[in-house]
């Protein structure tokens, strides 16, 4: 089952609003089995929002619009649609007594502008919008269905939870779009490619998307139009097995972080991680600090970011005059130190150089080395990330946090 | 003059990926007198595709895409539209070496499957996409033109500023939508709608708008429809004189960061800062950091997350015992410890309970003590923030820098 979205308002394409209402909708009529075929973002204007929901209606006879149902006068959508259907609007008294008690409970004073918001095209069902003043209208006629829902994204998810949802999961007779995350990091999108190909060729009916970020490549699984229960089965399968063709870069499904997922690994073995950041500055600490209960396995850290600090750290002077703040030798002083001072089993070291200036032949901007000590030793990683001074810390950030994670993976395999 | 947007990705209608691009490219090219007059998004499939394309060049003969030049089989825009236009693709070795020299300087492989990536439809301009892999096209044929940008933000907010908005410009060169936003920090939306009052009467024909988020309240001056000279100076005056009325809470103009603004008053005066962080475990120094050329004024830290981390530090084991970790005597010690153990003029310390759990009656969730020292001694404050983990600690970090900014400006005046 589909429909399609038309989005009301000048400030949408304009810019000045990010528009976080479509990316709601399309989850949560994903679940009930409801597929968004084509989203339409129009100002307000009549021509524009009627020739949009017409050319919507002309194609999947059912339609919802956001915005445009507010008490201003470029607040228009309810008469373009009503005109559209030819219904006439009527005034509905107790729309307005609601209006009004909101209004007093808030200590407001009611304009008589607002008196459009209690008018309803003949025949349309009422959707209640305790949240605001502005009702839900469900419309239908010979043109098809329009479900016209307020733009604050507040009242706009209320309505569609409590009164859309439960009235198309019928009609949509329970086959869904299920999707699920998987997550992979440290890995090219190209390789990624290639190691899942044998996996990917079997997939269908399921679907496979690459969406590369700075933390890595997410891949989503989606069961197009299939039983719940099925959905669900065939995603986690699909999933394991991609999983298995990417072991070490794979961490997780859906929402899940890297740092909770190291911090998860490091709690069921008893291990504490202190680090020491040189150009992330801060960031690998606010990622694992980020996660809820962390405090268990995070020791704290330092952040190095001036040499007098890795001095203070305790990193030799003379290795910082021979190698330099940015160099193997450096960054495995750093988290040997910091191991040391703060008595835990692992530590991460970050020492590279995010840019914009700093870079040379030698050693160029996106240049990061990377540490990981604990008691078996220390290994060293040498990056070149791209991208700007953002990107840079974000990827040295993910890749330590990587490293962190493997290095505990790997000796519980050795031991 | 005006073109029509059409954004391509399946996880867009899903509501995988909240549109962020959209609303970047309506106020660049907002900006530059250009209008947005529709947006489609559509998922990635040739037919949904073609036929958005086509209608768009019906209606305004100029469409911007974004999304669907990556490497892999879902990644089909510039096919279909090339298709639409009539036009084989070609490939060209140029730009199969700039990937091969892009994934060589980063050490990746460079798989046959990004060969289709330096494929152009015959006769179109290729924009540099120096962010990534996929240049971008700019094809023109009998049905007009279509600018094809990929879809990962970095890049096409590249390729909008370096190559789309230069060309456009020129053909624009009419009447703009121009704003400027204010950006206000450590103080309520409503006190700030009383202070702002008496300059708010005064605005038109601009206007004015809050936008209340973690970090502060930004406000948004817009002025619609009118000469870029005339737009500018308007909104500069109008920023001076809302300013005026909150000058320890607005802290700059457009994307300015507070971090920013704080680096550069202590640069002018030669000043330096280091910080102990407990709650926000690395994200002051994350903030302060990210700003470019931020080593000259910023020393680092310590992430004294664990007591053990505080009393290495030197908080005495005693305040620990008698006031507890997150308590004004604590904060003021991490402050006073980070001050002198790195030679820094100016210290700032946070401690707090950033949740979910962890509250008490006398210590809720939320509260969260800081420290500023200098050489004149150690101010502390307290204060109680709502939301999430992720809101206090965000707030936590601003409200750190805002103490950090207005102690270096009190001590000038004082001086």
């Amino acid at each position: 089952m589909e429909l399609e979205l038309v989005t009301i308002g000048t400030e949408l394409l304009l810019g000045f609003t990010v528009d976080t209402n479509s990316a709601f909708l399309g989850q949560a009529l994903g679940e009930i089995g409801v597929r968004i075929a084509r989203r339409t973002s129009v100002p307000d204007q009549p021509d524009a929002v009627a020739s949009a929901v017409r050319e919507a209606l002309g194609r999947t006879r059912l339609v919802i619009t956001t915005g445009g149902l507010g008490p201003t006068k470029d607040d228009l959508s309810k008469n373009v649609v009503a005109e559209l259907f030819g219904l006439p609007l009527e005034f509905h008294e107790e729309i307005w007594e609601a209006i009004r008690a909101r209004f007093a409970r808030m200590g407001r004073t009611l304009s008589e502008r607002n008196r459009c918001q209690a008018e309803v095209p003949r025949g349309a069902t009422v959707l209640p919008n305790p949240r605001g003043t502005a009702p839900g209208l469900w419309i239908q006629g010979e043109l098809g269905e329009v479900i016209m829902l307020p733009g604050v994204p507040g009242e706009m998810r209320g309505l569609v939870t409590q009164e859309v949802a439960p009235r198309l999961r019928q009609r949509a007779g329970g086959r869904v779009v299920r999707s699920l995350l998987l997550r992979t990091t440290a890995i090219a999108e190209s390789t990624l490619a290639e190691r899942l190909e044998p996996v990917e060729a079997r997939l269908a009916p399921l679907t496979l998307a690459y969406l590369p970020d700075l933390d890595g490549v997410d891949l989503r699984l989606t069961a197009w139009e299939s039983e719940p229960g099925t959905a669900a089965s065939l995603l986690e399968a699909a999933a394991g097995q991609l999983r298995e063709q990417v072991p070490e870069h794979a961490y997780g499904l859906g929402e899940e972080d890297l740092a909770s997922v190291l911090l998860r690994e490091y709690r069921t073995r008893g291990l504490r991680l202190a680090v020491a950041e040189s150009c992330t500055g801060g960031l690998l600490g606010a990622r694992l600090t980020a996660i809820p209960g962390s405090s268990d396995v995070f020791v704290g850290g330092v952040i190095a970011y001036d040499d007098e600090v890795k001095r203070e750290l305790g990193v030799p002077e003379r290795i910082l005059q021979a190698h330099g703040a940015v160099s193997e030798e450096t960054v495995r002083a750093m988290a040997l130190a910091v191991r040391d001072r703060f008595k835990a089993p692992v530590a991460l070291a970050v020492s590279g150089i995010a840019g914009p200036a700093g870079g040379s032949e030698e050693k160029p901007v996106g240049l990061v080395w990377f540490a990981v000590a604990d008691a078996a030793g220390c290994e060293t990683f040498r990056m070149v990330f791209p991208g700007s001074r953002h990107d840079i810390r974000t990827r040295a950030a993910q890749y330590a946090l990587w490293r962190g994670w493997r290095r505990v993976l790997a000796s519980a395999t050795r031991l």
